[in-house]
C-alpha cells in the first residue's frame, strides 16, 4: 500500500425530507446566495422546499450555471454575491452547479487580477466563502470533495481545481429529488459514478485487497442498481443506492493508498470542450480505448475486475481481457450510451485537434505510470472512432 | 435504506515515516501533552520519533494509561494538563490511550463538579482541548471516530461517550509502529475489528447493498491477512491492511443507513469491568451465543454473511446458519482467542453478577430491534459458560 493522507469534513445529510435540515446547517443570520442550474428545481418542489428552509434569512438566487459551468457564467454569480455582501453560498443542483459553486466561493475571495487563474494557473485559493450543497443528480461526487472542473466558453478550456478550502461544509441528498430527472441525466450518472471507481482500480497491484473490494463494492451495487434506476426511477430504495455509490466512487475513500489513472478524464473533457458531448458519454468513449491499448501495463487489475464484476474466468488471459472490456462496454450501452466517436458524428479531425491543443498545451505523462504521451492520445481516440 | 447524517473530519496520515508529519500538524507554539501506555513506545523507537517531531515545543507528559483506562488515572492527566497550560494533547498508543486522551481533553474543559457525569449522566461536552493521535496498535478505530470507553476501578462501572468536540484532529497510522506488538494484541484487534463490522452489518436488510459488501470487504480481507499478521507481524503490506481495516471497521463509512446491533459490546464491557479479560475476548465470548440466540430476527444476514464470507451455501438455513457461526468461532479461534466462559474460568456466578447490576441500572433493549432484555442477557451468557 501507498503512503497517504485522507481529510474529508463534509457533513452529509441522507434521506427523505432532509432539506429541512438547511435550517439548522446555515447560520440564522447568513446572507444566502442561493446556485441553480435550468430551473428544474422550481417544477420539482426542490426550489420551494429550500425557501421554506432559509425563510427568514436574507436569500438572493443566481440561476442559469450550464451544464460545463462556464467561467463567464460564474463571474456574473461572483460579482452579483460580492456586491450582495453574500457570506453563505448553497447550491442547489447536480455536479456543474456544485462545482460551479466552487469556483463562485473561492473567486469571490480572490485578490489577483483575474480569477480564471485559479484554474488555469494553479493559482493558490487562501481563502473562500462557506458553501453547502443539495444534490439533486447523483453522478459527480462533487457533493463529497473539493475539486471542481470549469470551462472558459471563450477558449473552449475545460480545467480543473481544488483546495481544502472548497469542501461543502454539508450536503443534502434526499433520493426523492431525483425522481424527475430525465433517462438521460441517470444514465450519464451512473456511468459517470462507475468510470469514476475504474480510475482509481484498474491501474496495478499495490497489495491494497481492502480498497479494492471497496471498489468493487461499488461497481457491483452500480452494476446492480443502475439499470433498475432507469427502469423506474422513482423507486426510493434504488435512487438511495444509486446516489450513495455516486457519492462514495469520489470522495476519497476507494483512492487512499492507491495508484489512479485519470487519463480517461483528462482525454474525454476535450470531447466536451469541442463538441458539448455530456462528460459521461465522453469517458464511455475514451475508456474501452484506453483499457485495450494499455491492457499490459493493467493486467492484473483488468483479470481481477473482471472476475469479480464480470464473473469472466474462461479463456486465455487475453480473452478473459477482451471479454471483460466488452462486459463494460455492453454495460454501458444497455444504458443507452453509446461508446464510440462516430455515435456522436466525431471524427478523425477531432483527433487531430486534441492532439493540436495537447502539443500547444504540452501534455505530457497521463495515466498512472505517467507513460501516456501525446501519441498515445491520438492511438487511443483512434481507436475510438 | 434508512436516513442518517454522516461527518468525519479526521485527518489521517497513513504510512511509512508519517510520525514527522507532527511538525507540520501540531502548532509550533502549542504546549503540548503526549499520553501513552505502559512505555512499549520508549523501547520500539516511537517515542523518540515523536519527540524528534515536536522539537521547539513545549512538551510534558503523561505515562501509565491502563487497558480499560481508568477515570482515576486520567483525572491526574487532567489535573497535571492543566497546571501546566496545557493546549494540545498527542495521545501515541492504542485505543485505550486514545479513548482515554478523548476524556482528558473533554475532562480538562468540564465545568461541572465532577467530570464523571459525562459518563454516568450523559453530561454534554461543550468544549474540548484539541489532539491528534499516533496509532500504535490496529483495534478499536478510536484514532478515526469520536467514541470512547472509560472505567471506573472504584465501581467497576464502563461506560462510554462521544461528541463532535472529541474527534481526532489527525491521527498518524505508521504500520511500522506495529512491528513489535505482542501476539496477544494483534489477536485481539483482528478479533476486535472483526466484530465491529458484524455488530454494524449482522442485522436485518433495510435494502443498502452497498453498506453490506463495504461491510463484507473489510471482513474478508481481515480473514486473509489476520492470520498472516499474527505470522509475521513485521511484513509491512500485512500490518497496512489489517491496520487500515481496523479504522474502516468504525470510523462511521459501513454504518451509514443501516441498523446496528452492539448488544455485544454492552455485554462484554461488563465481562472485562469484573473480571478483565481483554475487551476484544468478551467479544469473541459474547458474540457465537448471541448469534445463536438471535438467529430468527438475523437470519437474512447471517445467511448473506454465510455465503459471502465463508462460501456457507450448502444445507438447510439453519444448517447454514450453524456452519456460519461455527466458521466465525474457529476463525477466533484460529487466532487463539478462546470463546467461552470456561476458558476464562469465570462460571455462573458471573453470570448472576451482570443480571444483577444491569437490573440495578435498568438495563433494557438491547439490540438492533431493542428486543434483548435483562433474562436474554442471561440466556445468551449461560450459552457461553
Amino acid at each position: 500500500m501507498n503512503n497517504f493522507t485522507f481529510y474529508n469534513p463534509v457533513k452529509i445529510l441522507f434521506g427523505k425530507a432532509q432539506i429541512a435540515a438547511l435550517t439548522s446547517e446555515i447560520p440564522a443570520d447568513a446572507k444566502v446566495l442561493v446556485t441553480y442550474g435550468g430551473g428544474s428545481i422550481k417544477k420539482n418542489g426542490v426550489y420551494d422546499q429550500v425557501m421554506a428552509a432559509l425563510s427568514g434569512r436574507t436569500v438572493t438566487e443566481f440561476g442559469g450555471i450550464e451544464p460545463n459551468p462556464h467561467y463567464e457564467t460564474l463571474m456574473k454569480a461572483v460579482n452579483q454575491a460580492k456586491q450582495e455582501q453574500v457570506n453563505f453560498v448553497l447550491a442547489v443542483g447536480g455536479g456543474s452547479v456544485i462545482d460551479g459553486t466552487k469556483f463562485i466561493v473561492a473567486a469571490m475571495e480572490y485578490e489577483g487580477a483575474d480569477a480564471w487563474d485559479i484554474l488555469a494557473k494553479k493559482a493558490p485559493v487562501k481563502k473562500a466563502v462557506p458553501f453547502g450543497t443539495v444534490l439533486t443528480l447523483p453522478a459527480t461526487g462533487s457533493e463529497m470533495n473539493s475539486g471542481s472542473v470549469i470551462t472558459k466558453a471563450e477558449t473552449k478550456e475545460k480545467f480543473s481545481f481544488g483546495s481544502p478550502l472548497t469542501f461543502p461544509k454539508f450536503s443534502i441528498l434526499d433520493p426523492e429529488t431525483t425522481y424527475t430527472l430525465p433517462v438521460r441525466q441517470i444514465s450519464n450518472g451512473i456511468v459517470d459514478a462507475y468510470t469514476h471507481v475504474l480510475e482509481q482500480y484498474l491501474t496495478y497491484p499495490v497489495n491494497a485487497p481492502l480498497q479494492d473490494r471497496m471498489a468493487e463494492s461499488i461497481l457491483l451495487t452500480l452494476k446492480e442498481e443502475g439499470p433498475k434506476a432507469v427502469e423506474n426511477p422513482q423507486d426510493y430504495d434504488t435512487m438511495a443506492n444509486f446516489m450513495w455509490c455516486a457519492t462514495m466512487a469520489l470522495n476519497g475513500v476507494i483512492r487512499v493508498g492507491v495508484p489512479t489513472d485519470w487519463a480517461t478524464h483528462y482525454i474525454g473533457h476535450e470531447l466536451t470542450a469541442l463538441h458539448g458531448i455530456d462528460h459521461a458519454r465522453t469517458l464511455a468513449i475514451v475508456l474501452p480505448s484506453l483499457l485495450r491499448y494499455k491492457q499490459e501495463t493493467k493486467k492484473e487489475k483488468l483479470l481481477q475486475y473482471g472476475q469479480r464484476v464480470w464473473g469472466v474466468d474462461a479463456g486465455t488471459e487475453d480473452e478473459r481481457i477482451e471479454a471483460t472490456i466488452q462486459a463494460t462496454v455492453a454495460f454501458f450501452e444497455s444504458l443507452d450510451i453509446k461508446t464510440t466517436l462516430a455515435d456522436y458524428e466525431v471524427g478523425q479531425e477531432t483527433v487531430k485537434e486534441i492532439v493540436r491543443r495537447f502539443e500547444e498545451r504540452g501534455v505530457k505523462n497521463l495515466g498512472e505510470h505517467a507513460d501516456i504521451q501525446i501519441k498515445d492520445v491520438e492511438e487511443i481516440l483512434t481507436m475510438s472512432l
